[in-house]
């Protein structure tokens, strides 16, 4: 069965189409930095916008008309595998990603539950043998059964915790079965709504031990995926635990599971926090640990997470700057957790919204790829710093100066500054995203 | 000489008082959770908002009618101090808090203005001598001077680098000297304005070497005061390394610095950053670095430090909160990093204001405690987490248990959840609040 | 039948009680400023958070607990109209406000849904009859159904303004049949999601259209309730055209329809629209256009429409003291526009989070009403613009002079300005907040 | 005397240079739309950022390095004024726009104050006689002094009123001797800090007051230039009067100035107020009041008017966008109001960043240029509201119909809507951006 009819595979036709569903920028087979496109951009679809949003908002209902309409229970479950493999291949895409819940119905039981996973697992995994697309990560949906309402790892309420452990003990095993190459971590409703009810040292003691019985359990079962933390400041609960990079970080060294994790950065999530995409990823190398990417964007001037397709340019430039800095996602990916807008509600703006990804990331690497070899920012940034090459700058990075040789340094030398050219950069940064 | 001219010794007056220049709430020998008010409530006057703001902001002059206006240099200095002991006294309070430069003018070399430090610091220890007031901390200013435009410890110039250790050297022997409870490191312009020109990697680096080499100065001069870092997001740098407590915490674990550091917590930074005030107070005391606090508000609908005194009950009740769990400040306090407004241009505006703050906290401080007395709070958060007092959330708490035995547990437990009753305590909160 | 069973008609016992279930505050037959608390405080139950909300949200499913969650279609609709009233009166209030589509459900065409309305304001009416509860306004759901997708009055598609039209029309003669006060027009899709594809001037221009035949009609029919406006910035769309009461205003006042309208305020939309409640009410007095109260609050760190029931104290007594400033809200009232919390999923929470919000307004009300006799503010501020009150201020204000005239007073004359006290202000406000 | 040494006229080098020094995409003479890009790109330098500004911000003193450091008194003003001449010359641009407390200082008296700006003008109108450059608009400084702490035209003191209209009085005259082509009235303080202590009312009704005496006075000495208020939100009083353009059109009209104002938008103005740059030009055009523009841009992350120079590209091309389809700015123009970053404080960096804005603009005009000549954006829109065109949308534009009506049609017609494609959209619009 087809359920986009009449949309062909996605072809790269280059910058002067005017073909709304051909790729402008993404050529998988071109080569950037000396690998194939398609190999530093990991584009995954995610299964939940894609496959399953309606369009529903908290003002009205869904809007979106999908083939699978039609459907409930495990036939739609079904259609959607269907559909999903049909669209990332059309699309020319690798990778795709989902939470238990999107792909099967939770049965009467927790028990009946998993047994709707198995048939779909096992579906996945026979379209998977014959088709070159490959499971970026899964997760466990742990915020939507109203059983999660106070949370769920971080529920008081240690019966949930133990549904939790049992959802995210099945989510390891399909992440084995299929391959995962990851296992994300999103917090959910791990936060509170106010602190007059909150203990909040034992919900993230407890936080602490959900996530070592996780690293427990993967050993056991032989599952290698990298296991991913995903921060988000401030949806559902008013203040999610995993607010952004630094949280998670000071989290993760506090319990000892620094060496366990990665991130998996979100652009919106990150703006909502107060950060720009760029920097979360900045502070995730500086530390070790950027992982993954959910690449999306959010609206500035709104305080939600929007979810938006990515199409700004600087931001997919800037991006991909970090990324390539960091020798790529290595088992990571760019996972497009994007959702069309509500009026956006053809099926076709699945693909129109999919390409304005993709190409936006492919061109913004392009940009930063030229950047990085001709060396524009590096330069000039070897440059401003190039005091702590020698002299007393060497000994201070060395750690063979004090304060003492110190202040008697700064009592003996003027002080010259350099100015720091943001305008500068910024011109030669735009006469780049606009020549390339 | 006499500065305030008719202000004599704030009182206490009780609630029912409409003298102005009396305390309603704070009374320092009153017994409230078996300690004087006094005792718990270690309020401290901020030297650079008090006797050194003129009232200037981005779009205009001075305002401020200080009795001090007319004299310059050392001369203003003195001036500065004597005032300074006059307010303190006739507000009654103990503590002070200054930077460097609040104190004493910069000279034309580094030598001289250690000097005019020094003659300083000397009529200070005097002063000190004389009166109850203590020093509650001291820092260095190290973001005024142009030097500074690109940061200090984290500057690309390793020469200013070296000019900020001498600036920390004297701050740390000044400490020792009048006997500072606390050092406080706040960022000044540690951050950057874009990451175009940035190396962050090497300026947190070098930010950890720098606070390394304090470490060992205060330990070789026997300086014991406590160390804090104060976070704050977004000014003067676009992005400040010390964002929030978590920022901070997370580098602290990295540079092994943990054991060092605690943090001073302003209200009007965390709410910058996106958190109430109460929650960086709970994440410091979750993560054992409460240090201290300083005390102001912000207005929520403005994107910058406003830095007012602090007034809203709320606010004030739920830190006295916070910090009546965390078996008070310790060696911390309450440091009034608070202005009066531009438009507050009379000298005895600051008696005003710091009235308002003092009683402010003083009646928070009241309420906390009788909540706590109460157990109101407490017992209604017990009983919510009471499921892991027994049984399975014993077990998860204890580390007695794993993902299969959750798993097995969860297939057989029908889950109940109980309301947070959000509504039904803020009304208690608020009946707590107008009765106590 | 009972659907609260247990819970009696609520009391006012006291500050001092500790009973959740009574009043501590409001006291309907308190006289205040000379008249009945009752008769100020026009409370009103908004139907669709108590009687129609389930608790879902972006992340999940319904959560509430209501003793009506077995019914379904036109007996759910029959069970809420006897639980409302049920619930209205064991609050002791008066009044109630409701969407077309909260009371009945849609049927297949116009004509059906017209029917099942028919059935409910029938019923509806009958308990009226028998009880002293009042329609304090009546407004048409024009968002919650796709085909608003691109809203109503201002959608691209005419058939869809038709269709609203239809609707209004309907709700204008319902407002007629149940005597309704008011009907309210709020935005719901009445904006745009981006420029790109928007032309906002047709769409400004067909809104003013559809208010003008709204006149009309309501002239025809003979309904005299008073038409109000309420404004939201930022959802359900990017942009809501009614940003603010001052957008709205301008609107009004373009398309001649000032003296039709009155504006709905609602406290968190003020604050997302970055205003203070009490700001949008003062403006609204200064325009004269104050005419109803949507009574919640919002998060100040969250940036969506959280409707939290109102506990601030300070935005109940300043919002108060706007109200009583206009000499109360006439035709208009308070109304709940607020939901418990999705974790506050017990029907019992409903009466909880009400009484939160109506001793918060009684209290508001008792402060600003005690500022207000001794003349607090009101005798600063005429001291403080008493310049206006005599010679060149006089002139001013009676137009008798111009810039030539104040030129030369200027040069001859040295300016001295007053403090304008913030601080002193704050801490009255303080005092008589928790002693009135 | 030469100011700016070893910099020559900045000329056009095309998108493939990189020379800092010449403009990549501004080429004055380069037909667009069937005009000179000079012609309808009417580039002003803001006197008050370039020639005035000295790089203090709230924490640290002055950073930037000028040629005209060493001046004081008149001397720096006459240097000033040599040395702005020189550099919009070098960048090859036509206007100016100046507070009067820019280009002179204050004396001791009103008298004296206005003594300077004579010598002032005067020189000025002698270097306008021999270069190609006019003054766009010219505005009076009544924020920075400490008279105005309350404001100016809304102070509480009737006898600051009167010298704000002596002020604007003296204004009016040098824009009339210098041929100024437009009068700005930006708020400055026209706001209020806390509503405690004001007036809103009588402080409105003197600011028509004011409005309206300048309107006399300059009909009287006969200048013709455009009035123009400029909207901001939030800086420098907690609320600033004149909001946004909706704010300041709802003032307008009830004091029956509507038809005596334009509106100079401020990009970074905007997003503080909670609203894209493109938005309030569009409001503007829908109002009739587009009057000139602040050409800089927020950063969004950011809760204050950061005024840096504009360099992101879609906020240019959507800026430009609106202007074409207003036929163009008049007599407003392009002014950027921006400033180097502190950071960047060489002298050379005044260069760098008109270059980047200038070429940031020419760029965003270039692709808003072709965008319209392809129709692509307008004719998506045509289609979109096709509807209006005949039928039943038809009568509803033309008045034909009525809700009874429009209810019979409803009942009787199928609604069909169409996806508004913004993601498809988005796509073009990167297409045309990086290509044009």
């Amino acid at each position: 069965m087809t359920y986009f009819e009449g949309v062909g595979k996605i072809q790269f036709e280059g910058s002067e189409s005017n073909n709304p569903l051909a790729y402008k920028y993404y050529n998988p087979d071109e080569i950037v930095l000396g690998k194939r496109m398609e190999d530093y951009l990991r584009f995954s679809v995610a299964y939940w916008h894609t496959l399953v949003a309606d369009g529903s908002d908290p003002f009205g209902v869904a809007t979106m008309q999908r083939p699978w309409n039609g459907y409930t229970g495990m036939d739609l479950a079904k259609a959607r595998v269907e559909a999903a493999f049909e669209l990332i291949e059309k699309l020319g895409l690798k990778y795709f990603a989902f939470h238990d819940r999107d792909i099967a119905p939770e049965g009467d039981t927790l028990t009946e539950t998993n047994r709707n996973l198995d048939v779909i697992v096992s579906m996945i995994k026979d379209y998977m043998k014959t088709s070159s697309v490959k499971l970026l990560w899964n997760t466990a949906n742990m915020f939507t059964n109203p059983r999660f309402v106070h949370g769920a790892a971080t529920s008081p309420n240690a019966d949930v915790f133990a549904y939790a452990a049992g959802q995210v003990k099945k989510s390891l095993e399909i992440g084995k079965e299929l391959g995962s190459e990851n296992h994300v971590f999103w917090g959910g409703r791990e936060g509170y709504e106010t602190l007059l009810n909150t203990d909040m040292g034992l919900e993230l003691d407890n936080l602490a031990r959900f996530y070592h019985m996780a690293i427990a359990y993967a050993k056991e079962i032989g599952y290698t995926g990298q296991f991913l933390i995903e921060p988000k400041p401030k949806e559902p609960t008013k203040h999610q635990y995993d607010y952004d990079a630094a949280s998670a970080i000071a989290f993760l060294y506090k319990y000892d599971l620094i060496h366990h994790f990665k991130l998996n950065i979100e652009a919106n999530h990150a703006t909502l926090a107060g950060h720009t995409f760029e920097h979360e990823l900045r502070v995730c190398r500086h530390y070790g640990v950027l992982g993954s990417v959910d690449a999306n964007q959010g609206d500035p001037l709104l305080g939600w997470d929007t979810d938006e397709f990515p199409t700004d340019l600087y931001n997919t430039t800037l991006a991909m700057y970090e990324i390539i800095q960091n020798g790529g996602l290595h088992s990571g990916g760019l996972n497009f957790d994007s959702k069309t807008r509500r009026a956006s509600f053809d099926a076709i703006d699945l693909f129109y919204a999919h390409i304005a990804g993709i190409d936006s990331f492919a061109k913004g690497f392009k940009v930063a790829a030229k950047l990085i070899e001709d060396g524009v920012l590096e330069d000039f940034v070897a440059n401003r710093y190039s005091s702590y090459k020698s002299g007393i700058g060497a000994d201070i990075v060395a750690g063979k100066t004090d304060l003492k040789a110190l202040a008697e340094y700064a009592t003996e030398h003027e002080i010259t500054n350099q100015s720091g050219r943001q305008e500068m950069l910024k011109s030669i940064f735009n006469q780049y995203l606009t020549s390339v």
